[in-house]
């Protein structure tokens, strides 16, 4: 192989980088693929890093030590959140997509690749320094920004199933109340899915009353596993008290009327700070 | 703004082509963006898919005409395939994946980010001609890969669900019989999910009997949608005839044996041409 140019070093360099975000790579694996000296890999990573920080696309971070490189952080800078969580509101308030009984229909926005992806990255950022292990939701709708999100922080994703299923193996279940529908549900994880002592992110698409989040923190306390947050992309206005104390809602939801056909949202105030 | 490197554009270019791969960006937009001409636009281009080409990280189209422009097209290229397959192999060879009853564990590997996003790579690519309007696939375990492949085609995901949901709105809810216990099941799809004409690519995790892909396939006809394909990760080599007459599974499942722990999986044969 000819000896590449900066440019296209800098080209694939930038793939293998995003394609496993929070994966370090050392300077040597780098410098042996493209034959050229670490230092100037470590000018390629200056300017790459620069340019992406210009455009408000995410962040190289250097670590140091023996186990040192580099790796990529999607951290979407600058308006870059606010203008898509207020994209999604726009979204979600259209009003073909209220359903009988004041629910809002949104399956189809969080099974948007692109979108579950914008989510997931937001997700990581905001939960980035507390440091989980993995990323657990249950089944079914929050699939999709779990699985993103833990694509952002490089770890695997967990999922609690709503039924006990044999290609599971077997399996920890408990029973929980739904705070909206004060309904007894049933929640099971797998016993080799989590070890003790590991930290978990909790991510679902909805909020109401909480007792699903609720119910994943007892599910997880039976494995001796601890929270390190609770994310949720949507989280309603009412009830005000959720059976969790901290969490984390990307867009508030005010208000759903059947009748007027009105659905009002609103981005949660810290998005405007990130 | 200075204007920037070439070097720099090309990290930007990266990362804004790969982010969104088969979505076509004109050369305009990236000549405002960079605030440089078209033609130093167009040699970024094409030096940018040379080097990705030279490490089979995938291509740059050019497409041509009013809405033309380049999209990123994430083609595993050389070994990468068959090099991926086959640790997949030897990861679902481990013997503690064996579970009562002949079954494999793989939900751990089905919902680690980057093994689904490579899966999902490979499935749009071997579909990639069939045009599909959208992904689709039933719950729970089929849901990383079809979202990446669906992310990998640029296109929608749809899930098909076990039981109607209230927040689905109306649905189309068919009974099937599982291929392999005999048991009728249950499909529902969301009426506002797809319209009729539309094309569907199935990607499912596991295929034994083929029902649950029929099943699919029966579901859709309720819509008047075509089938573009079927893609499953792995298909057990008994029974030989399945439900569905073509599909393509990466990986062939010839034997679990719970006396012996002996799991034997096989890539299946085109993965070594692609």
């Amino acid at each position: 192989m000819d000896k590449m140019s900066r440019s296209e070093r800098i080209g694939v360099m930038t793939k293998i980088l995003l394609d496993q975000p929070n994966q370090i790579y050392t300077l040597n694996y780098f410098s042996e693929l493209f034959g050229v000296a670490k230092s100037t890999i470590s000018d390629d990573v200056m300017l790459l890093r620069r340019a992406l920080d210009t455009f408000n696309l995410g962040t190289l971070e250097t670590v140091v030590g023996a186990a040192g490189g580099v790796k990529y952080i999607p951290r979407p800078g600058g308006s870059r959140i606010s203008d898509f969580i207020m994209m999604l509101c726009d979204r979600l308030s259209e009003p073909q997509r209220i359903l009988p009984g004041g629910f809002l229909y949104m399956t189809d926005l969080l099974f948007m690749p692109h979108v579950a992806e914008r989510v997931g990255e937001i997700m990581a950022n905001k939960f980035y320094d507390t440091n989980p292990d993995f990323v657990i939701t249950v089944e079914t709708k929050g699939i999709p920004i779990a699985l993103m999100t833990g694509k952002a922080l490089n770890c695997p994703v967990v999922i609690a199933r709503r039924d006990s299923q044999v290609t599971e193996g077997s399996v920890v279940t408990i029973n929980y109340v739904s705070a909206s529908s004060k309904r007894i549900r049933t929640m099971s994880l797998a016993r080799r899915a989590v070890r003790q002592g590991q930290r978990a992110l909790i991510i679902d698409d909805f909020m109401k009353g909480g007792g699903t989040a609720k119910g994943m923190i007892d599910l997880l306390g039976e494995f001796g596993v601890d929270i390190a947050g609770v994310g949720v992309m949507i989280a309603t206005q009412q009830p005000e008290e959720k059976m969790v104390e901290n969490y984390a809602a990307l867009i508030e939801l005010k208000q759903v009327d059947e009748n007027s056909r009105k659905v009002v949202l609103e981005p949660a105030a810290w998005v405007f700070n990130e």
